[in-house]
C-alpha cells in the first residue's frame, strides 16, 4: 500500500481510499475492481468509514463551541435508510425537505423528534405526516403554510415547534441554482421588506404552533467563512429586533448549510472546525453585542458529509478519437447516475481504478451513454496514458446529489449502492433491474 | 365549449384541447380539473388523438414522397409501454437507445424486425439481447462496437443488418447538448477526417454483419429544413463516394430526427409534411444529380409527435410576492417531473386549467417544491388576475423527455400519466408511492 496517488487525487477521495499492491483504488479496504466485478457498474461506492469521520467532525467540533449546538444532517444530499442509519447512530438529527424524506427517515427507524420538516410548498398531506409522526421541528416557509399548519395541528390536537425560514438578504457567491439567501428567492420569509417581522408576530401569536426560532440558509457549495459570518450578524440583528420591536424572544437560530467540498483539486474548502468556530464564535460574539441571549445556533450540513464519502465506478467501453479535436471515452453510465455536469457545469476528476498510481498525463473526454451530447461526465478529464477499453474509471467526489438525482433517461436502471469498510461491502440499494422500469406501468 | 383560449396557447395545446362551459381546460373530452382531482397532481395528460395524429401525418406525408421511406418513433422521447404499442398501432417503427427500452417495446408486444437500436456506448449484454430479439437494424457508433456485434453474432449464430452512425460536419443551430451533427461528437464516425470512409470499408468486409445503410443525426429542436437538406446532401455525396471509391453500395439513408416543436408562442416550427418532402425531395434531387440510386430514407421523429401530446397539471400551494421583484407561484411538482428547463433553460408557457380562458395578464415565476432554488419551471409565464392557491396549473408541451427523465430528487414519487381520449381517462403508468421510493433499499 506504499503506491501514492498522482497530485491532487487523494484531497478529493474518501479519507480511506489507498492503492493495493497491484495498482487498484481500494475503499475502506475493499478493491474498487473487484465491487465492480462483483456488483457491476456504474457502482455508488461509499467509505462508511468517511461517512462516521465526517458525522463525528461535526459533532465534536459543534459540541466543542457550545453544548446546545445542534447538527443536523441534510438528508436530500443522499437520502437513503442506510444513510438515516448512520446519521442516527453517530447521533446527528435530521432534516427532510419532503414526505418521501420523512417516510424514509422513519423506515429507518430515526427518532421523529430530532427530524427537521423543510420545503417551500409542503402539501396538506406532507404536513398531516410529519404532525402524526411527531417531528421535532417544522419549518415554515410561507404565511400560507402557517396557517395551514395551524388548521391541520387543530384538527390533529397536537402543538408543533416551529421555525420560519427567514430570508436575510445575503448573495452567496455560488451557482445561481443553489444560492438561496437573497431576497429574490421562492424561500421564505425576507428581511429587508418587513415581511419576516410581520411573519414572525403573526406565528408568535398564533396558539396551535409554538414558535421557537428561525432558519436561514444562504445557499450551497460555499468556500468563504465570512459570508456565514455576515448571516449571522443578520440573524442575530433580526433576533434582537424580533424582541425589541414584538416582545418575541427566540432561542433557535438555526443557519442552514452549505459549507463547500472539493471536486477537483483547484476547490480549497475551509475546516469543518473552522465553520463550526466561526458560526458559534460570531453569534454568541454579536448576541452579546446586540444585548441578547445567545442562542441555539444549530447547521444543516449535507454535502460536507456525503460529497467526498463516495466515488462512481464505471467501465469504458468505447474510445473515440477525433484526431485533432479530442478524445471521448464513453463509460456505461452518465446523466442519468450524476446530473450535476449537466445542471450546474460542475467539475470532476477520475482516475483509472486499476491503475490507480499511474500518472494522468491524458486529456480525455468522459461522456455517457446517454442518447444525447450534453451527456458528458467530465470535458477535460485527465487519465493515465495506459487507458484501454474495459479499464474501471472512478469519478470522486459523486456522494451527493448523485443517488438522489439518479433517473431512468433512456430506461437506463439506476446503479446499486454499496457501503465499504474494514474489508467488507453490503450493498445498501440494489440495482434496478428491466422489470422494476415496467413496474408501475399497466401492462 | 365556445370560448376560446388566450393567445398563443392553441397553438402549443395538444389538438383536442378546448374549454369547457365551465372554463375548464379540457383534452381529449376529459376536465382537465376532474382529472387532477381523480389521479393527483402532478399529473402528465396525454392526448391519444394528438399522438395518433401525428404518426398519422408522418406516416402519410412520408409514404406520400416515397413508398419505400420509414418513419421510425425515437422511442427515448416518451418510452412507455402504452406508447409503443400506439406506435405499433399507427405502423411506425421504433427506435431504442438502451436495453432498457428494447425490453419496454419488446414487453409492450413491439415487432423485433421493426427495432432500430442505437447508442454510441452498448453494452455487451445490450448488443445480446438485440441479437437474440432479432431487432430489425443495430445502428453502429465506433469501431470497438463494430468488433463486438460482430464477435456476438458470430456466437449467437446470426447476421444482423446495420447501420453506421456518421457525423456528417453539420453545425445545428439548437442548445450545445442537443446539437449532434458536428465533427466534435461522442456519437458516430466523422466525414471530415476519412473515418467514416474507413468504418464503412471495415465494415462492408466484415462478413459477421451485413451492412445496409448509414445513419445520421444533426440535433433536436430544430427549426430549419435547409440544415436537413445540407445534412442529405452530405450523407448522399458521402453515399457517392462510398461506392465509386470503395464499391460499396449502400440502399439506406436514416436521417435522425430533431425536428422542432412549439414550447411557447415565439416558436414557429415547420410542418411535419414540408419536413418530409424536403428530405425526400432532397435525397431524390441530389442522388440523382451524383448518379446514385435514390436511397430507402428513414427519419426519426421523437419530440414531433410527442412533445405537444401533453400537458403537465400541477396544484398552486403558495403565492409568494416579494415586492417590487417578482411573484412566485409554487406547484407540487417541479425538477422531479420536468428537468428540461434547470438543464437546457427550456422555456414553457402555462395556462390556469379552472379558468382556461382567462386572458393572462399577471407575469409570475413558477416554482417547484424541490428543496434547491434552481427549481423554477417557467421563470416569466402570464397567468390571469385571479390566480390563488389551490389553482390547477396546466404546462403545456411536456410530452416529450418530462416523464422519461423525471427523478426521485427530494424522496418525491413520480407522477402519474394518463392518456384522455373520446371523455375516458386511462392511467398508463401508475403513480409512485413512499414504498417504491424504498423498494430497492436494503431494509
Amino acid at each position: 500500500m506504499s503506491a501514492r496517488f498522482p497530485e491532487g487525487l487523494a484531497e478529493i477521495l474518501p479519507m480511506t481510499a489507498a492503492i493495493s499492491a497491484d495498482g487498484h483504488l481500494t475503499i475502506g479496504g475493499c478493491d474498487t475492481v473487484e465491487l465492480a466485478r462483483e456488483f457491476g457498474t456504474p457502482l455508488y461506492v461509499y467509505d462508511e468509514a468517511h461517512l462516521r469521520d465526517r458525522c463525528g467532525q461535526y459533532r465534536d467540533s459543534f459540541a466543542a463551541e457550545a453544548e446546545s449546538a445542534r447538527v443536523i444532517f441534510a438528508g436530500k444530499s443522499f437520502c437513503t435508510l442506510a444513510m438515516c442509519r448512520l446519521v442516527a447512530e453517530e447521533g446527528l438529527y435530521l432534516d427532510v425537505a419532503s414526505g418521501g424524506e420523512l417516510a424514509t427517515a422513519l423506515a429507518a427507524g430515526f427518532p421523529a423528534e430530532r427530524i427537521y420538516f423543510h420545503g417551500n410548498n409542503k402539501s396538506e398531506s406532507e404536513i398531516c405526516e410529519a404532525l402524526v409522526a411527531d417531528v421535532g421541528r417544522i419549518v415554515i416557509d410561507s404565511f400560507e403554510e402557517l396557517a395551514r399548519v395551524a388548521h391541520l395541528a387543530r384538527e390533529h390536537g397536537v402543538r408543533p415547534r416551529v421555525l420560519l425560514r427567514i430570508t436575510p438578504g445575503i448573495e452567496a457567491h455560488t451557482h445561481e441554482f443553489i444560492r438561496t439567501g437573497q431576497l429574490d428567492s421562492k424561500f421564505g420569509f425576507g428581511v429587508e421588506d418587513g415581511v419576516a417581522a410581520r411573519a414572525i408576530k403573526t406565528a408568535a401569536e398564533e396558539p396551535a404552533v409554538e414558535l421557537v426560532g428561525v432558519h436561514a440558509h444562504i445557499g450551497s457549495q460555499i468556500f468563504l467563512l465570512h459570508s456565514y459570518a455576515k448571516a449571522v450578524d443578520v440573524m442575530i440583528d433580526f433576533l434582537a429586533e424580533t424582541k425589541a420591536n414584538l416582545g418575541v424572544d427566540l432561542a433557535e437560530l438555526n443557519l442552514g448549510g452549505g459549507l463547500g467540498i472539493a471536486y477537483t483539486a483547484d476547490d480549497t474548502p475551509e475546516t469543518i472546525a473552522g465553520y463550526a468556530s466561526t458560526i458559534v464564535g460570531e453569534a454568541r460574539r454579536h448576541a452579546a453585542e446586540r444585548g441578547i441571549a445567545e442562542p441555539m445556533v444549530a447547521v444543516e450540513p449535507g454535502r460536507s458529509i456525503t460529497g467526498n464519502a463516495a466515488v462512481t465506478l464505471y467501465e469504458v467501453g468505447t474510445i473515440k478519437e477525433v484526431p485533432g479535436i479530442r478524445t471521448y471515452v464513453a463509460v456505461d453510465g452518465g446523466m442519468s447516475d450524476n446530473l450535476r455536469p449537466m445542471l450546474y457545469g460542475a467539475q470532476y476528476e477520475a482516475l483509472t481504478a486499476n491503475r490507480a498510481h499511474e500518472e494522468r498525463t491524458r486529456e480525455v473526454t468522459i461522456a455517457g451513454k446517454h442518447c444525447e451530447s450534453g451527456d458528458v461526465l467530465i470535458k477535460d478529464a485527465r487519465l493515465g496514458a495506459g487507458l484501454a477499453v474495459g479499464d474501471i474509471i472512478a469519478t470522486p467526489a459523486t456522494g451527493a446529489y448523485g443517488w438522489v438525482m439518479s433517473n431512468n433517461y433512456n430506461a437506463v436502471p439506476r446503479p446499486a449502492v454499496v457501503f465499504v469498510a474494514d474489508g467488507r461491502a453490503r450493498v445498501v440499494v440494489h440495482r434496478e433491474s428491466y422489470d422494476d422500469l415496467l413496474r408501475n406501468q399497466e401492462p
